[in-house]
């Protein structure tokens, strides 16, 4: 990993640093962005394709993002190193696929157990979130800002109920990031896959589970054909997306045109939730009336989760500083907000 | 009302438009925005002071918008009609305060036992409630744009426990809009006073109760020192915050101004609703330390509530068209949301 940020910054310090420069020339700035997702996508691409159109008309057409679908100039998973490496100006993607990289990402991305959307922006603008994500961003000359968050994601599709704590041993999921080290540590096998190669993979029990999004996303790709079972919210509460620049594209831009860019990201990043939101409750109704069983995890299974979460972040927190630092800030933070969180939403909820 | 509307109307017609006009020109664009609130008021006052900023940064000092606080050029709740004659561009308040001019306000406010802020965004942004927000504010030369969600508000302080829903009968509470009009049905003899007089009424005991805001804007009032039981939340799940532009001045802006604007307003939307998570937190976990003691209404009296709800319904469709079809619209989103969010949201908060 070292070895490979070395050669990444060597790299960066002889790339064509791109358009954003011809700023202050007061010329046309063209912007490159890439993003993980494929052309039409829901909720993830058209958070980006906002964020782009927004851009454009707020600065009269004088700063225009250019859009690279998942794979049409850099792959869906490489848009990191060629943001950092200055290759493109921005990427939009999200924060959880770079925990491989450096485990405290997978905090900013929000945790299993962790904050919902409103409590994670408020971290992120009033309890020095987006600052410290900054500085983790630094390391790899980037610098993030909002790009959306999904709001509630589901626990995932089982094809037999979990009904205890001993019917998660041997059992084969996808599922990535903290969740997975979580349910490794009770005895499940994880697996990781692309998107698109989940479906056939339950078909054909390679896997006996899959984590995805929340009902809109799931049943466009129609898990509830091949998975009965659909069990509520764990590991992401609140999953970040981002639009992450290279510290030289950012640095580059006049105030006037950091600020449209940094406004208009904090819009999209609502805007996504709004679309989760206004998608996600018409697809569950849907799901429901096809079949799907709807389950919450029994108490034990949680409470394992729970103490395993526990101790993958003393793991975490001994191996990488950064992390420490990140898990710190945000449990701190979660501590204080969730009595409010279920005393003011989570009992209206009930009352409704 | 009608042969006020009349009057405001003729005035508007020789009213000067301001500043905006200049746009055309190429010079700097100047606008006058009142608020319904103190100088440095949290929550609040602090979304149009960041509103204001950040127009001038993104329009690089181009747009000005100087603000007015409460009555230091319009009465608080005279900035409608101030803006409507077009004496000023816009205001930003509350948007419940016009449920007197249109019983339709109301429900953009957000009603009881209505959308939580993630509905509401959704329905704002992809259900159709802003344009039809925007229909009836063109009636009256308004031009509205989202301007904060509180997210939960509580049901209010209480000198006296409600056990039961003959405890409500001769209450005397302070509580404005669908909340009232509900509680005076079951015996509530309900009143309205300016936000500075509630304190004093319920230490003289001139009320027995009061609704206000919520913990971070309650507690700095004080109201824990005058009565003791704090209820949670069923009038105001979502209050609404509003920017509104009278319709010549949005009209006279140019298409990237209003742009800005628009993105501004959503993102000024959003950060109301993470400044009240992140400050509501701690503020109720210092009253709890006080000796507050937190309680949800019984069963049977938010039964009656809702009951009671479906009939100031009834009423407000016979007798108001516009409140009709706002309605219509709001609770047939509602319908299609609330069970995804209980399932996905509420079961976390429960798992958590």
């Amino acid at each position: 990993m070292k070895r490979r940020e070395f050669i990444q910054k060597a790299a960066l310090a002889t790339a064509a640093i791109p358009a954003v420069a011809s700023a202050s020339s007061g010329k046309k700035i063209r912007l490159k962005m890439a993003t993980s997702w494929p052309a039409s996508m829901p909720i993830l691409q058209s958070t980006a394709d906002y964020f782009a159109k927004r851009v454009g008309e707020m600065s009269g057409g004088a700063m225009e993002i250019k859009i690279y679908h998942a794979g049409s100039l850099v792959p869906p998973l490489g848009v990191f190193d060629a943001v950092s490496a200055g290759q493109i100006d921005l990427y939009h993607s999200a924060t959880y696929y770079w925990s491989g990289k450096n485990s405290a990402f997978s905090v900013f991305a929000g945790t299993p157990f962790g904050m919902v959307d409103n409590e994670m922006l408020a971290w992120m603008r009033f309890g020095g979130g987006l600052e410290l994500w900054r500085e983790l961003g630094a390391k790899y000359n980037v610098y993030p800002l909002l790009g959306g968050n999904t709001g509630i994601q589901m626990g995932g599709w089982f094809k037999k109920p979990v009904e205890k704590l001993a019917d998660l041993k041997g059992l084969k999921m996808r599922i990535p990031g903290l969740g997975a080290q979580i349910l490794s540590k009770l005895g499940v096998n994880t697996v990781m896959m692309a998107g698109g190669e989940i479906y056939l993979a339950l078909e054909r029990n390679v896997i006996d589970a899959s984590e995805w999004v929340a009902p809109a996303l799931d049943l466009s790709v129609g898990f509830h054909k091949v998975a009965k079972y659909y069990y509520t919210a764990w590991h992401e509460p609140a999953s970040t997306a981002e639009f992450v620049f290279n510290t030289k594209s950012w640095a580059g831009l006049p105030p006037e045109y950091q600020a449209i860019i940094e406004v208009a990201s904090q819009d999209a990043n609502v805007r996504m939730t709004a679309e989760s939101q206004a998608r996600n409750a018409p697809a569950m109704r849907d799901l429901l009336k096809q079949g799907v069983e709807v389950k919450t995890f029994p108490a034990d299974v949680m409470a394992a989760c729970k103490k395993a979460l526990g101790e993958v972040v003393a793991e975490e927190s001994a191996k990488n500083p950064d992390f420490k630092k990140a898990w710190e800030s945000y449990s701190s933070f979660l501590e204080e907000q969730k009595d409010w969180t279920k005393l003011g939403l989570g009992r209206y909820l009930e009352t409704r």
